[in-house]
């Protein structure tokens, strides 16, 4: 069940233990941010001596306020928070900051105390942020529950961040760019709260339009997963995850003591989930900065105007790069500009001694074509173009249609930058910082709208279950009884596990085949237990007889698989298990995996989005097109089988690893030829 | 020969013809920029009307001067140049900047006119900056030959800038930065001067340390590629070029009229001439900074001090994607900050409490540690860091090692980042960017050390180039002849014309055999010209007797060559001819060159680090080393072909394309099985 932090985020009253009157002390910190942003509940504080804190009556411990808290902020050491933990459970405080820090973040003595807590929480469903968190903030309510020295304006964006350190420098950063928040939500050691139940609260929280994520580690990545998912569909989600080399995550963990995720896996996850990944502080301030000024934009037909042709060209690279095209204009507009450019294209060039009124007739006509949506503005100072002038332009028509500005040089646009940015025009130092911040939001757009899930649902057999559940893997036989159990094609193969068998079943086999253990045994070849093109009779007797002395020999289960012999591309699909869940991997075989890497992964279950993007992302996928035998593979047999290894994955999460190698692919269909099955035991 | 430049940018006297006493014109600005800058030699107004400019004498005309001019500005309109250009040649005068626009920019009569001037130009050897151009800037001897707003402060940096309104801005941010600069060129059209003349004239200016480029075209290619090459050697030299994409290339089209370069040649040439690529403004901002500031490193060990556990494995993660391993600290190291963080490491936080005296102490121990040849020092704005205190300290510690600052957030950093700036301690908006442009100029010291040109020449062969010279291509036999004068390893083959033939030779022929057309057709294949593993005799002329047939019809040479099979891996190795000259192509055969464009190029001649390079660059590699079949393939065989097509190619430029296609390469040698060779008739 989610938990409800609408009280957390929205109290009526909230009570200080530590409250202080003494400056420098945290405790008088968070009680002077809650009376200066003008907290509209009651204030309680709570202070062992004295009577009044910072001019508002105190009381000695919670359990004397005899009134209803809503929220309690903690700030005293950490080995008197136990107490104070205690005095909540008795006061029925369902909501608490523990701002202290010295718990699991300090070594094993703070990690038993922290556990302590886990315990006093959770026997109470209690909801704690932190500990060793700068606290929270809500702007619509003057909720400063924080020791952060800013107070943020209102605006439309929430953070959740690990960093403490971060979001110090991220409010003293939106003070100066002039961008608001929702919410600000410093997790701290998520030993109770984390990313996940945010999420849930800021998926329905109205006064948060895009959520702004900076973490270093996952707690319960299967909930994160399902979180942020529904939270992307509602709003944009940009995540700046750090730990991404392994230089960085030995860093994260002298830094926070806790174990980082795979981060290709978690690319993979914001792939999944839709949510903006980015690498940098930079990427991740200019999408904020963006989604804080540009709030209603969804479509991105862009428009570049520039009184300088270089940078022009410079942007038109960079949309490019970032899969922008840049639509033609509309025979009208290039007719009403032509006065200024009798040759307008999309960027329009102004020429260098564009005057402010050249620009006004330009943007004015870009932002009347029904075919733009943005407006990019370009500005280098030249002798006849204004800055200021052209930043009182901008300022004025910026209501009409969304203008981003890039006035690029330094003393003498600084002024007009900063007057852009304080009348809320979207600024950006150089222009290719600007298109790819709006091409990270194009692309979140774009994705949204594909998204499909499966509902498609497979019941699990009785008798594999007990199968899986019995053994560590399963041999050939077992796995191809699986999968033909689940509709999923199989190679015509008979197993034997004596020369006797294959004399008696001789007559069933079309030659040439193939010979190998049916043991389950990963690496074959390298026992000698695979035999290609087998012609005849006499042969396959020959090679059957070795392959039993050698399984025999290696103690191996003596059982033989003799397959028909297809001819066709040779294909991987596998399912492996990892914190996420079920990743399923699809590559063409070989040296194509091995060598090439040339492989696509996503987290199943995979919808019919994720299997468009997994063939796409597959260079090898032109040879199934036909790129290099003219032959068209049957690719929609092999998309059924990618769902299916998702199926069974999800199906029977006693599978922790399934893998066909090879698929073969033909003109008609897909068939399993090889199969590994490994199980939990 | 190569033009001196010398009397261009520190001439004695300069004329300015067009000089004004109205403000507003060009003639205007022109002279009064001389004056302000303080121009060191002698300045000659030219006026028809006015007998004193600016207070200064003026003449009516060139010829009246009477004295020598080293330099003539001309900023009249573009149909009077002709005849100041035809004064010019009667004064003798070798050095002009043509500022006027009006030329090939415009269309075909402005081309017409721009080919009249070229005609002067050249036939007197006069140095033409232009036409179309802001000027040239020289900060030595207040040399201020433009239009340009703002005189920069003097510095080490050179600028040679195809766009003028990127100059402008460049100008500007410099002013606001503090970066200064020796050499400022406005390239205009590029009539007469060019990058390549540029290059050689700044690699012997002393005042000059690091040149950066912003080019959309190019003239003269190979000229370029050695000069750059030349200048690359003794600093480092920054490149943007735009028109990456086709989107940018037909807005750079037009814009100034002409062709862009292939852009991912491009790319392979500046890695051959060790020139530093960057694709955006604020690339080439960040280098340019960086290289102003931080003037005499060339080891890059680089120590990171944070205040912010969060930022420090951003910095690690960055540091590691660019290819930047942050080393270990010495065990002094460790002990003397050890009171600050005991379990101190690199990065080395301070902790969210870090006071200055923190930093002051962490700095100065890291600046002595021998193995740290950099501090990037980061911080966040927290309640015990006082920031304008911890500029103060970086500022007086700077002149010990340099230290690199991010100081992120807004409102409360920017004063301190600002004075950072003004006390000339490089600094960045955020740490990544600061990594990366120190990482690009770290990769630039490490190439430099790489190259080393071959010196091997081979001697043409006479009755080759007679051959070369005679006929569009060449047939296999004739290909295979020219390879073997070369010491080219062929596969064994026999050349036949009729069955006859191929009767008389049966004795020298080993079976399994490949019979195909010897004709140069290029593909073979779709014509059923190849036929590989042929056992016998008989098999083997009921199949010559097809091809023969085939020929015929097809017209073609009827000529069929007989090959041993050679197992091994197959590779093509290939030459093509572009504007830069010789293109090298390695990539491993058939799928990995075709399906995923798994190639390496390099501009010829390829020496030992290009070949080092492409054997890297290229994925498929790891099966030469035995990575699939675990054999090892005779990699110096291939590295010798390699080099073998590259000298080829260079020896014989009647050669317009080499494909060997494949080359087998075997555990012990190489062998090329197939080879076309395409002339330039």
């Amino acid at each position: 069940m989610n938990k409800n932090l609408s009280k957390l985020f929205s109290p009526n009253s909230v009570a200080i233990v530590g409250a202080s009157n003494t400056p420098g002390k945290v405790g008088y910190s968070i009680l002077k941010n809650l009376i200066e942003a003008e907290f509209v509940g009651e204030i309680y504080p709570i202070n062992i001596n004295d009577k009044v804190v910072q001019g508002i009556k105190a009381h000695h411990n919670l359990g004397d306020v005899k009134k209803n808290i809503d929220l309690v902020i903690i700030c005293v050491p950490a080995p008197v928070v136990i107490k104070v933990m205690q005095d909540c459970v008795k006061a029925n405080i369902k909501n608490a900051i523990i701002i202290s820090a010295g718990f699991a973040e300090t070594g094993s003595e703070g990690k038993k105390l922290q556990e302590e807590l886990e315990k006093i929480v959770s026997e109470n469903k209690i909801n704690v942020v932190g500990p060793n968190t700068l606290g929270i903030i809500n702007t619509e309510n003057g909720l400063n529950a924080s020791f952060a020295s800013t107070f943020p304006r209102q605006g439309n964006i929430a953070i959740v961040s690990q960093s403490g350190a971060l979001c110090t420098a991220i409010l003293d950063w939106a003070r100066q760019e002039k961008v608001g928040f929702s919410r600000f939500i410093s997790t701290g050691n998520k030993a109770f709260l984390s990313e996940s139940d945010y999420f849930d609260y800021l998926q329905h929280d109205p006064k948060t339009k895009a959520v702004f994520v900076y973490m270093e580690s996952m707690k319960n990545t299967k909930k994160f997963l399902k979180e942020a998912s529904e939270l992307a569909k509602r709003k944009p989600v940009i995540v700046l995850k750090s730990g991404r080399s392994a230089q960085g995550q030995k860093a994260a963990s002298s830094h926070t003591g806790a174990l980082s995720v795979d981060d290709e896996i978690f690319s993979i996850a914001c792939q999944k989930t839709n949510m903006i990944r980015v690498n940098s502080i930079e990427g991740f301030f200019d999408l904020a900065k963006t989604l804080s000024k540009i709030k209603k934009i969804k479509k991105f037909n862009l428009a570049v105007v520039t009184n300088a042709g270089g940078p022009g060209v410079i942007v038109a690279d960079s949309a490019s790069v970032h899969n922008f095209p840049l639509p033609e204009f509309s025979s009208k507009t290039i007719n009403a500009v032509k006065e200024i450019n009798p040759h307008a294209s999309n960027p329009l060039d102004l020429i260098g001694d564009a005057k402010p009124i050249d620009y006004r007739t330009a943007l004015r006509v870009l932002q009347d074509d029904s075919g733009i949506d943005l407006v990019y503005c370009l500005l280098t100072p030249q002798s006849m173009t204004n800055p200021e002038r052209v930043a009182d332009i901008i300022i004025s028509l910026n209501k009409r249609k969304p203008i981003i500005c890039s006035f690029i040089g330094g003393t003498s646009v600084s002024h007009p930058k900063r007057f852009l940015k304080e009348n809320g025009v979207l600024e950006f130092e150089t222009p290719e910082r600007g298109i790819k911040a709006l091409s990270r939001i194009k692309g979140y757009y774009e994705r949204k709208n594909l998204k499909k899930i499966f509902d498609q649902k497979i019941t699990p057999n009785k008798e594999i279950k007990k199968t899986l559940k019995s053994k560590p893997k399963l041999n050939l036989k077992e796995s191809f009884e699986l999968l033909n159990k689940h509709n999923i094609k199989t190679t015509p193969t008979i197993f034997v596990t004596s020369i006797k068998e294959i004399e008696q079943k001789i007559n069933l086999i079309k030659f040439p085949v193939a010979l190998k253990t049916g043991s389950g045994l990963a690496h074959k070849t390298d026992f000698g237990l695979v035999k290609a093109n087998i012609k005849n009779k006499e042969e396959l007797i020959k090679e059957a007889e070795k392959m039993f002395l050698i399984s025999k020999e290696k103690k191996l289960e003596e059982i033989l698989a003799i397959q028909e012999m297809i001819q066709g591309q040779e294909i991987l699909v596998s399912s492996i298990t990892n914190e996420f869940g079920k990743i399923i991997t699809y590559g063409l075989g070989g040296i194509f995996v091995e060598i090439m890497k040339d492989v696509s992964q996503k987290i199943a279950p995979i919808n019919e989005s994720d299997l468009e993007e997994m063939f796409s992302e597959v260079k090898g996928t032109k040879v199934l097109l036909g790129a290099r035998t003219k032959k068209k593979y049957n690719i929609d047999s092999l998309k059924k089988l990618i769902k299916s290894i998702s199926d069974l994955a999800l199906t029977y999460p006693e599978i922790k690893e399934i893998e066909f190698n090879p698929v073969i692919v033909t003109e008609n269909d897909s068939f399993v030829v090889d199969c590994v099955i490994n199980t939990n035991n």
